[in-house]
């Protein structure tokens, strides 16, 4: 079976070159995944070939590991077309083994939108990363629309990743190590955004816009339910009912969530077609994605589906 | 099969003729639950057990619904003692059809501590249900610690259910109408609670503590594998894993969450002796939970601990 993973980092040495004071900037936040080792590196893609040759991976849907939203407009803009010139140039030499979600700094809308634009259509990438909040905001603000209108208009998928909670929502979360991290934080602060791009009415302006989110779907699966049993608020106007954009506009990757209980969950709320295979590399080891996912209680169809169909289709590739 | 329903809330009369100012108090978190229908209070309990008689369920674990938890510690501990006075007078009407957890105001924590061993010594209640932060802080402080102290010796549950998120939590949850309630912010809120009471170290300190979660969990069952993915911190000095504290001291209880797929994954993470059946009465619909319980995907014998002989043991019943 053809196993293409969707949550696949990296980072090129010029992302650090680029950062000013030896990533001493306050614009980064700390612990924010900003993480150097070699196999993490564009640079050593070898490395991350024989990685997943060993595993059984045949495709890497790459993505920047660190982020560059909470940098400055100017120099978060510069940062993204660099990376994203070293992601095509890399890609265009193993072209059957990686593909490529830009990088782009919606801090600067605009010059988001259009590096979304150059990184899809002459760079030949399949959508974008964002590293969930811009600076402390979320993008169900309407100045940040204009990415997703491009996004619809090239249509391709944006990828809601998580970091840290926002200024506005970490004071909590800063009382133990980790609590703000993978353990806990980073599903309450993608969760969050993706349930506030809903809640804005973002799908009903852009109804085809597609969005994935990590970590099997940030729990929002598990809430399917609930996050509309007390029905539509009479102050919402939205189109649809909430789980339905999540089931129609949205997929859900198994990055970082091999537990065999959350994918059964996902897969009975949301259903095979909006599921896809990921690993979280580095962060994550690829053999044991795999073997979760070969391990997964469903029909062979369904496995293929998440494994390859879907991200076939999505990515186009 | 007799069903037990332990998350069934009620208010009294004196409850709201105690509060100040028409409930106008700022104490009182906005929203917070405190809805005065006439099949929620205690006075009008025939209504609750011809509802219960039409749903097919036999028992009410009841408890309060408001909450008291954001009141001065004088009048909320002088309100625990009414609510639960009235309680222990109404259960003793009805003892094979109600029990209860007592209200306690934990912002006086040795009053709390002291109410609780009361109101299970000397009224016969269960436990005690206390509504996630107390005034902004969550409980893993270790100021209140001699309520957790109290229920350990006297070997009763503590349920931890919740409210909207505490004031550092709140704001990006205001941004739509309903965000910070049922609809998502109550589990961040309240599992963000027990994610902290866990790392805090206090069940290595009350190893035979338990705790109730309600909401299936609030979605921590999803996260089971992943909060510890990338294993103890170094500053962390558990003596457990994270997962085993929820899956050794915690329940968790199928209120306002009449998913399948979410069902499905807690009973596949934490196992059917870990989880509890409840409605949420009266946000939910007596019918639609039994209707729930009774079409899940189960052994009998498995669906008789989640309907009753959890609870019995649990609460001694």
């Amino acid at each position: 079976m053809r196993r293409i993973a969707v949550e696949e980092h990296f980072v090129t040495d010029a992302y650090f070159s680029l950062l000013p004071g030896k990533m001493s900037t306050p614009h980064v936040v700390p612990g924010g995944n900003i993480v150097n080792q070699p196999d993490h590196s564009l640079e050593n893609i070898e490395i991350r070939l024989k990685i997943m040759d060993e595993a059984g991976i045949d495709m890497h849907v790459l993505s920047i590991g660190p982020g560059v939203e909470q940098l400055d407009a100017a120099l978060g803009t510069k940062i993204t077309r660099s990376v994203n010139d070293a992601l095509a140039a890399t890609i265009k030499k193993y072209p059957k083994r990686l593909a490529g979600l830009a990088a782009i700094a919606p801090q600067d809308p605009a010059a988001a939108a259009d590096e979304l634009e150059r990184a899809v259509t002459k760079l030949g990438l399949k959508g974008a990363i964002i590293k969930s909040h811009i600076q402390g905001e979320y993008m169900d603000n309407p100045k940040y629309w204009t990415v997703f209108e491009r996004a619809e208009k090239l249509d391709v998928p944006i990828y809601l990743h998580p970091k840290e909670p926002s200024p506005d929502l970490i004071k909590p979360y800063l009382a133990y190590p980790g609590l703000d991290g993978a353990m806990w934080g980073y599903a309450a602060e993608a969760g969050l955004h993706a349930m506030r791009l809903v809640l804005s009415g973002l799908f009903d302006k852009y109804p085809n816009l597609k969005i994935i989110l990590g970590h099997m779907g940030e729990a929002i699966p598990y809430w399917l339910w609930r996050m509309e049993s007390k029905g539509p608020s009479p102050e919402r106007k939205l189109k649809r009912k909430i789980s339905q954009y999540f089931k129609e506009n949205f997929y859900f990757s198994t990055s970082g969530m091999f537990f065999q209980p959350a994918l059964q969950c996902c897969y009975t709320a949301v259903g095979a077609d909006r599921i896809l295979f990921a690993v979280d590399y580095p962060a994550e080891s690829s053999a044991d994605g795999v073997k979760f996912i070969d391990s997964a209680n469903m029909c062979d169809g369904d496995k293929e589906k998440i494994c390859h169909i879907n991200a076939e289709k999505l990515f186009k590739l």
